[in-house]
């Protein structure tokens, strides 16, 4: 579900073009910029690009917060984010999820308890619950991190991983206060090599986003910012998105039917690469996990998706990195033979 | 100076090359830690591809000191990398040189007195002085920094940027302990694009180094790997190397020349692309920098090397982003008038 040749082509065509490998401005080029902006409606001053959704993260949450402060994520969360967080000396606190997203009276306790000034949540298509936050909270939840002196990330990496329905604006469209730092990347509907992303936010905060991605990254190398612009022009890029839209869902429907084929009960998440599976109580992951491997069957355990403990057995299964429906049927079975015998 | 027509080619064929665009190994593709490897006589298992020198910095900054802690640097300094070390929260403390490099019995002192746990260094053409670290010095640094239960962090920016003569190995070759962080980087002799370096180290510490970096920056893009192995492969490689190793020195004995033709004398360094000019007693380095900016010559404050005070006016005096020697005399020129109004 890569889009290879065009981005090969772009990439191709970006290194050999006169100044290609001239320094460009730290902050990217001023054309991406644009298109960034564009995308959640603001302007290209408020856009930094950076390395990577990665890379975003670990900059914001360096220029956010002092070592030794707590975070606020979601629970669960994706577990990249604890990693970043923990490795930058932060405590991860969880706040959790109902199916309409981050319960706002737990998260105005959490602020309240804990006195954190930076809240990490993926409003779209959450990882891994798949789960998007109700519109009715979309307002509330800025005003709650607002009124707590703190900043909303709101990692947006899911934009492009819709299955097909019309998907609410990011936050930051919103954000009449400047606490909204929004995380745009390319890598999920592109590779994992075309680490190109974005930061963006209103506002005084984006001086220290920007003096810390100077120092962490530098800048991020002009082909490939030349070659993403090249990339998302072309016919090729729409096509690629159609089609990926398409076989997501088509996927994800696969998954979900296979699931309840097996009496395995899941909510079918409008976008993303994954489902969230519940296990039966007194299940235990790891065996789980293992009589999964050696079926075949590579799934990932749900304990590294929760800050604290988890209340729950849960494994996530993604439909990503197979060859299509058939593969997921079969795997699905030999899923629910292992469950059997856990 | 940048190889660009080989460098895009490289890349132009890396891009399309089948599996450029499959997610590489965390640690890098293993010829390119090889190559690396090679060049300092260590392995490829010690060998972790960076995003550059600058990623590489951060990254053994954020592993080896925790948030609070002094960090000793050689005064003057790199200014990123004393900027690196605020964003992590560090405390730079200025350990002074001479002209043989930092000066060991300071060094000794200076890690008792200050409990540091990490030395930051530049031994081959230390930036922005230009000095070698003397023979005689090698060995007995890496046994008082291990003495002091210290990391070193060999920043061997200037390893390809010689002007001729035969260069001392690193420090991380001849390191019994598994003291020395080497941070190795291609961007220097290339492009500021070409994003690409190393950390290398023995011992128990690579393991650290290797879970930052993927928090940090995840991985460097495939395909800019493989085009970096592409292109020290070729021979516009060295071709290159040779050019530039010409072009630096025939412009430094440009700039040292125009410089004594003013009556001002300046130590010339055996590599590196830029010098570093003492001004004479009572300048004001400011207004010197302004005056010379508004003749049309950039040059650089020497305020900005150093950690706590500076005791004497210097500026640093690239050559590298220039059109030859010509354009040094009239650049030279200029400059010795403004201080002679300054």
């Amino acid at each position: 579900m890569q889009p290879e040749r065009a981005l090969g082509a772009a990439v191709a065509r970006a290194a050999r073009r006169p100044g290609a490998w001239q320094r460009p401005p730290l902050e990217g080029l001023t054309p991406l910029r644009a298109w960034f902006a564009r995308e959640v409606g603001l302007t290209p001053a408020q856009v930094l690009i950076t390395a990577g959704g990665q890379a975003a993260l670990a900059t914001a949450l360096h220029a956010l917060t002092p070592p030794g402060s707590p975070v606020l994520v979601e629970s669960p969360t994706y577990p990249g984010a604890l990693s970043v967080a923990r490795a930058a000396g932060l405590r991860p606190m969880p706040v959790p999820l109902d199916h309409d997203g981050v319960r706002l009276d737990l998260l105005e306790d959490a602020f309240a308890a804990t006195g954190a000034r930076v809240f990490y949540c993926q409003p779209l298509f959450h990882n891994p619950t798949g789960t998007a936050l109700a519109p009715e909270r979309r307002q509330r939840l800025v005003e709650i991190a607002h009124a707590a002196g703190a900043f909303v990330i709101e990692d947006d990496y899911a934009r492009r991983l819709g299955h097909g329905l019309p998907l609410p604006p990011p936050l930051v469209a919103d954000d009449p206060y400047g606490t909204v730092v929004h995380i745009s990347s390319l890598t999920k509907p592109t590779s994992p090599n075309l680490r190109v992303g974005a930061l963006i936010a209103r506002g005084p905060v984006f001086e220290r986003l920007r003096s810390h991605q100077v120092v962490d990254t530098f800048f991020v190398p002009r082909p490939l910012q030349e070659a993403t612009l090249d990339l998302v022009g072309t016919p090729a890029w729409h096509r690629h998105l159609r089609g990926l839209t398409a076989a997501l869902r088509d996927r994800r429907d696969a998954m979900v039917s296979a699931l309840y084929s097996h009496r395995l009960d899941v909510r079918s998440p409008a976008g993303g690469y994954y489902l969230w599976l519940r296990l039966p109580d007194g299940t235990d992951e790891s065996t789980f996990v293992t009589a999964c491997l050696r079926a075949g069957v590579a799934v990932s355990p749900g304990r590294p998706y929760f800050a604290a403990e988890a209340a729950e057995p849960h494994v996530r299964l993604s439909y990503a990195d197979i060859s299509g429906p058939d593969e997921i049927t079969e795997g699905i079975g030999r899923l629910a033979d292992a469950l059997g015998q856990a």
